[in-house]
């Protein structure tokens, strides 16, 4: 390749899949040109980590920042902060872009495009919802913004609009700060990952820990004047001085949408396993893109930050030109709830019925570690299987500890296919400090196969 | 079936084996004669929590004892403690046994056998080894008498013959009680089920515990009067006023042997996927029998509690008239050495090598949670797998915290056939305070691919 005439990547998004598909990218090809806009003041953070800098449990926000612009600059890499892509000419494969500083608007052109512009957090039109002190968690100048009103205003009450891993994970990182705390949620459990006989035990931990739940009953509206005072659901009024709203994500695909990408079935955007859009020269990855749940075979739409780093870097090794396939996904996720450990991966029993099939379920409590040891403690388990054939759908954990890393163990039955009996097989390591003779996991795939 | 002539089922031995196919052949069928035989004061016991009962972190050390002789009695399972059975007749079905309380010997019937006679710490032909003070650690009993030896002698320097799992684990059973320690071991390394970069893990967290090691030495004598007072290894005396003896176990297959049941290439008794032996109506199962290892095909023999009760647990179900089969072993285990978990899977380097595979290896240290985690440790991470073709060999995992259950992962892929690269595009569950976005299993799969 000439040095004259390098090819020029763009790439909408700076976040986990758009600044690993441009490291990946330089590491394949060091010749492209990479340049990223990102509309926010950070690229390349864990949003994950956030809740726990509101907490408090890491000293700084900003050491959620895996990688700054300046040491993407060293890899020759051009990652522009509060830059917004406003439109994409797919033919001309020009994008029209707005410094966010200066308002100034240029264009700009590409010979590959990256769309990793990520999620939003859903803003449902509630009256009230943009009331001082009415907060989502997406970025990093969110979670200052938390931080700083929590600072400033003290608040004793607060409510949490929605029992997601989001919505959870917050309950913890505000009660903290001596607030106490009300989670609404309008569907009739939290977690929609968890079986309503799994949620339950992230309710009892709730309750333990002081956070009231109030299930079944959609916010009507937040009030306020200068701030926000009461969140109204169903004729009940709960005093809130901070209230964050974590009623899920949307994929911010517009942009996309209006460039004649296509959208799937789920709302995200569409790609092949090497993720190509439809297309030329358009790739996307991360929370705007689809996945292949391996379970189900069907796209899904799993907005985690796991998946976002394996496509941006499938992604990004293909605008390097390579041919890298991304495989799929099975929709593994955990999350930490005070002294609770709740982890889901594949179909829920109720999603399984929903995808038609015909279902079967084994449930076990047993010990974390062996039972004369101390510290032990109960780890739920509870196995989604397909009736007849036992393949494995899906699997549930809740638990005090080892329920991270053992609902791996069934995520990696799905990727495998095997059946209920087949995961009851396996050679799992066993020490009394870690496990019972039975893994639990083990204790749950032998009753299934009753 | 009448109940006039109900079929004699005969377990030689009541450790995890023997009882777990006593309860399962129950289970199956409740017209069945069931009577084990086991030589020491004990059944159903978890021999692997013995160390910690040394330790003082089991109250009683007849905690670990699952069920009492009086609890399988309950369920109609006759389980006689001190009864050695002293020789064994395949073609009258008989045995001889001897009450070791009374010293009386008789004669028993079996229609169908099970040898689930476990093993037996090596002894190597050491002078001195009788010593007062020289100890094996096998059953309830050894454990009692080195409880007592401490108690009553308060020593203040120990040697430990053998670095293997027992070795270690007492390493820090007898450290909580002021004990001076120095492991001494023949090979280069501790931990021989892994590869030796990973065992200097292992050895760096033993030195700053202050326990000594030293490598490369057998033991030439152990010296003393009315008790042990001294080791010799090599040159050097290590004074020594407790000594235990863990240089490894031997399968208890001498009356197997005399009887004419076939003795694998192991040295364990050699048994079909039915843990049938070579003779009719004799089963085996446990630590005297061998287990096929799924990543090489051939017979092993892996004396662990997880094995003895799957192979028990098949071999109850047939013993009852089943024919349910025991697929094989990947032989994972893990082992606590004071903060430091050391776990393995499949095949270290140095064994794959001498099985004749062309070897390659990847490892990587990553960190245990999120980089911004406070807590967050190392883990040090060693895959093992096939040149070429990419297949998974065997995976090792030190660290201070993740490593228990995340051994498993790799032990699925082994169980699965996957390559290093199927391995790496696992979904995994991540959330800060459980992982980093990249698991460090996935961190170390994604540079074997280069």
């Amino acid at each position: 390749m000439s040095n004259q005439q390098h090819e020029r990547v763009i790439i909408i998004g700076g976040g986990a899949a758009g600044m690993s598909a441009a490291a990946k990218a330089r590491r394949s090809n060091p010749n492209l040109e990479l340049v990223a806009y990102e509309r926010s003041g950070y690229v390349s953070y864990g949003a994950c980590g956030l809740p726990y800098a509101i907490k408090g449990e890491i000293a700084r926000i900003e050491d959620v920042v895996v990688r700054t612009p300046a040491q993407f600059a060293k890899q020759g890499i051009t990652a522009l902060v509060r830059h917004e892509v406003l439109a994409l000419d797919t033919v001309a494969q020009t994008l029209e872009v707005r410094n966010l500083e200066t308002g100034v608007t240029f264009t700009d052109h590409y010979d590959k495009l990256l769309i990793a512009a990520g999620g939003s957090p859903s803003r449902p039109p509630i009256p009230g919802a943009n009331l001082p002190g009415v907060f989502a968690l997406r970025n990093v100048e969110d979670a200052l913004a938390i931080q700083a009103w929590i600072h400033q205003h003290r608040p004793s009450q607060g409510v949490i609009i929605g029992g997601g891993y989001i919505g959870l994970e917050m309950a913890e990182a505000l009660a903290v700060h001596d607030i106490e705390l009300t989670i609404v949620e309008q569907l009739p459990q939290l977690l929609p990952s968890l079986d309503a006989e799994m949620a339950a035990h992230v309710h009892a931990e709730l309750e333990r820990q002081g956070v009231a739940i109030q299930t079944g009953q959609g916010v009507s509206a937040i009030n306020g004047d200068d701030r926000v005072r009461e969140v109204i659901a169903g004729a009940t009024s709960f005093p809130a001085e901070i209230v964050i709203m974590a009623v899920g994500v949307r994929p911010n695909v517009n942009l996309a949408r209006q460039a004649g990408i296509t959208i799937g079935p789920t709302g995200a955007i569409a790609v092949d396993d090497q993720q190509r859009t439809n297309l030329p020269n358009v790739w996307s990855a991360g929370d705007v893109t689809e996945a292949i749940n391996l379970v189900t075979g069907k796209p899904t739409w799993v907005p985690l930050g796991t998946t976002a780093n394996k496509q941006g870097k499938v992604a990004g090794e293909n605008l390097a030109g390579g041919a890298a396939r991304f495989g799929g996904i099975v929709g593994t996720s955990v999350v930490k709830i005070f002294e609770t450990t709740a982890a889901s991966t594949g179909l829920t029993e109720a999603r399984a019925k929903a995808e038609g099939l015909a279902v079967k379920t084994a449930s076990a409590t047993a010990n974390s570690r062996a039972h004369y040891m101390p510290g032990h403690a109960d780890i739920h388990v509870r196995l989604v299987y397909e009736a007849g054939s036992g393949r494995m759908l899906g699997g549930q954990l809740v638990g005090h500890e080892g329920v991270s890393k053992r609902i791996d163990i069934i995520a990696a039955a799905l990727h495998a296919g095997w059946s209920v009996e087949q995961l009851g097989e396996l050679d799992l390591a066993y020490a009394p400090p870690f496990s019972p003779v039975w893994d639990p996991i083990l204790v749950a795939a032998n009753l299934a196969k009753k």
